[in-house]
């Protein structure tokens, strides 16, 4: 489906409520790896402050470059839980967000922002506790001159979103969980989890990988060599 | 006026002190919109470590690449307030400062550095208080072998800059505004900052900007279309 | 001496213990002056949380794009007081390593990781307090299909690693000490140590490098001009 | 509609073969505009020679970072008149693609590659006229190791692709037009090249874009003053 | 002199027109070293074809990310020999001008296009004979939205730009000359190059420089020393 | 064995001639695949013109950043047959070379040059035939103030050079082969190339690599899975 640039859809199937928030339990790395090893954002996507995880369902936004008068359309279209990811139509770092733009997404109930290109005001917007992962930090503004979409599929940071996908952020980076799999990949998930502190055990009792996992008969016949 | 490499310029109209000190209360974004969106430093160019927000008068420094003699020439012209803003005649990442210079530069009274560059001891630094905002952190060592120039017109970090210049500079980036307009800047960035408490109170209530700006109309003649 | 792919040294010439402990007092500027400005890893190796310094002998793999198999070859190989330096056969920054193989390579003894490509998990290997210099931060998963080697000479973020050879890490970046002169640099790094505490109160005095170090002549003779 | 890795997508519908063509004759600037300013993929993204042009239908493949196993797997998918688009699953230049690849996939009727990772043979490539759009030039080979993806929606390049897409592509770039609007576009960039002759004549004879479009009133209104 | 953005400044005093001449007969790289070694722009700024040479006179144009609109204002400035310089007021690789622009720019006289940012048409371009230095070769379209200014002082790929400078353009890059010493600069570029030809043929000879120039005494005094 | 700067090594063993003019047959690909593939510079690296292949022996030279004093050190260290390798002792993009030099190198009976940085003069170059692989094209000139070394190990765009070593450049990037190495790669990549018809033919054929590579059977295990 091809959406024209000056679109707004406003119903949108979201990921179902209580497989994003536990998929915000195990963070996007186990994420990722439980969906099969796809989903990642590019690496330049970094927050602007340390420590927060956030899971939420996407409301997107296709804008231009130097332009962000669909934030504000956005906003409207936010609802409690919801992480908005903006797209922009080329590369660009300006600032499209700051703290005025963070208190209306904050006061319709969204829980992050995930931009591919700029913002600003990132003390006032770790004292919000406004959460955004971004490719840039700058003092650039923004005109509001032309139109683009919300709520179509976009292209944010090398990874495909479509309103309503899972979204898992933290410092190790973004994640998108399409809507149709979000439980699937929360039930692998944990599946994940739980294997984890047993096998974190007999590694710090040290114990190695090369035996834990059984790897020296497979590493010697890729020809592995051991010399001295 | 052109200025042959190896010219120290003693003589540096400043921008007024009040204003200087008053366009370091809004901070660089509100600086940045206050005079119409020019003067932003590039984006490559972050603080050391966060939380720092300063003004000052720029004393400008033209170094080569890998080589910092110039940056002992430049102590000698820092009067207290003033701010360092280094630009290499190529591109470098070299560390051309570090804790022994700051120790000159704050004894002179400067208040930061600016450099398009590398710095080092970034450690010492942030335990002396002497912020730096620089395009990177490397320990690499420079030489003292060519001359370079000092309170000449620069272009550090894809922005001009004067000797006497107001530098605004914090989490968001850096900002140049001109002496001439110092005075005027900092009155329209008065006048923004006023109108923004207001605005912050509405979009808490929720508010939306489409509203509390107007923009349905516009974007309707713009062609922005609702579907479902 | 050329390494095959699949080679994995078991004997290694360590750096002598006292003279890496040594080298971790100076800190990186410091020891990269000491031995003549060389060493120097790229500055887009950062550490992933602030305030570590760390020294310790290289243990070093040798990886393929996206396959850490050969992370689990070298946790066997690893001393206490060791840190492992990783490169990659071509550029890549994917995730090659979490806090299950932080675990493994702490309960080894290693220090550190040194790595040319991706480490994710951030938020817990800061916990845990294994500091990690790397290229990217990102939660990419890899495979372990390839064999690479173990202790064969790697070039690591452009410098040249042997076993053995001390590593010194801080926030300043990532030095390369030959084991064969790491004596030799630690006693220049006292010595130049030793030099800076004087220098500093001169310079916190008031007194400017121009003076200090005698430069107004050089620079005069280099064609310095001072004009008003 | 989600796809694990793994999956090879026989069925696939393919743009319109006329409009497919037609697309061709315009290029790729005028195509996106006649899109609605839509899907272009970055300007990493050039050709290993100048002066190809080429429309054709997508077919495309998601490899793993050093892994051109699925090279294989999409040559069979190949019908006459096709276009391989290649994503990788995290950034890699690694060279995927040279000569005997390149020979297999002319052999089945592909026009072109673009591929948002490296390929080598360049020279042999250009010799045997067969276009690639990449982002690097890297004779560094690859493993076969890893099953991937083919015909199932990929992000190349920031650009979202799905099989039987129209691609066009130039010097100037590379444009995905979804095979749904594929005529419409086409029509849209006949219309478009109509008027260009007209405009080309009147400027080239010197009346101004200013006039010629009637932006004198409109940016006076915007602000614009003349000074002397 | 601070003008803000909206401003086209009609009156520019242009470098001799014999000096601009005689600066285009060197080529870049003896007109930097003639005036000192400044005025490069960057190297990311490539011909988008090879083998041009040009010389002219700056009238430069400030426009916005992802807006051409001040291209055609610009044009009306626009003077037999004139080169036109754009610089963005935020990082963009947008497509910002193309053959109905160049057919516009090249019927006023100008003789090239030197953009920090994207051009497209390429083709188009290298048959009309318009030669143009680019950071990047882009088919994105751009808006017509926000005024920005002309023959302002301008910083275009980190040189500073005034209306009127010199400036000299060829495969090795794009140098600036400030119009007040356009003739001194040509003069002893004049005299750099007469002294080539003697020493090319010396070293053709096998003379090497270490002799012609007398380096070896200097060498040995800065610490060279020869092994075997 | 480590090298203090300032040092000229005279003596090199030089790969064997025979084995050196052999690897210049294959081209890059062929000798990266036959030695393992290792010894790739990073893609970075680009030739200044199309179509020149070369093979040498390596001299090495390492410069500071911003000077190339050194390069007149190293002309006299060449022999009719070499290419010379330079690095820089921190990343920079200045034009270290042009046709000065490059008439005195050819006089020398150099090759080529493989620098990672930047070359000027490049018309004048590819006239003389004299090509060069490069990071950058940069007219921007360098200064003569401080000593480096001559053929001693370095590292050049990311692969570790000895002096003598094979160097084989090519429009696919550049390639080091250890000289103790040079004829067994020369031997496996003839025994590559002689390979190579045979499967050339195949699929011109239309024989896919699935078939003549017997990779079905493999991927089927891996899980790849067909549906319509």
């Amino acid at each position: 489906m091809h959406y024209p640039l000056g679109t707004v859809k406003r119903t949108v199937q979201r990921a179902e409520r209580g497989a994003v928030e536990q998929l915000g339990l195990y963070g996007v790395a186990t994420v990722h790896e439980a969906m099969g090893r796809l989903g990642l954002m590019h690496t330049v996507m970094r927050p602007i402050y340390k420590g927060a995880r956030v899971s939420g369902t996407a409301v997107t936004v296709l804008l231009h470059p130097g332009d962000n008068w669909m934030m504000h359309v956005v906003a409207e279209q936010i609802q409690p839980g919801d992480i908005v990811v903006a797209a922009i139509t080329a590369p660009c770092t300006d600032g499209y967000f700051g703290d005025l733009l963070a208190t209306s997404f904050q006061a319709r109930g969204a829980r992050a922002l995930i931009i591919d290109a700029g913002v600003r005001d990132v003390v006032e917007l770790e004292a919000m506790g406004f959460p955004v992962w971004s490719r840039a930090i700058s003092a650039k503004g923004t005109i509001k001159a032309t139109v683009g979409s919300v709520n179509v599929p976009i292209v944010c940071a090398g990874a495909s979103v479509e309103a309503g996908d899972a979204i898992v952020a933290d410092d190790d980076g973004v994640v998108v969980v399409p809507a149709s799999i979000a439980q699937q990949v929360a039930d692998a998930a944990a599946a994940r989890e739980a294997l984890e502190g047993e096998k974190r055990a007999k590694l710090a009792s040290g114990v190695l990988g090369l035996d834990m996992y059984n790897m020296r008969e497979a590493l010697a016949k890729a020809g592995l060599k051991y010399i001295d």
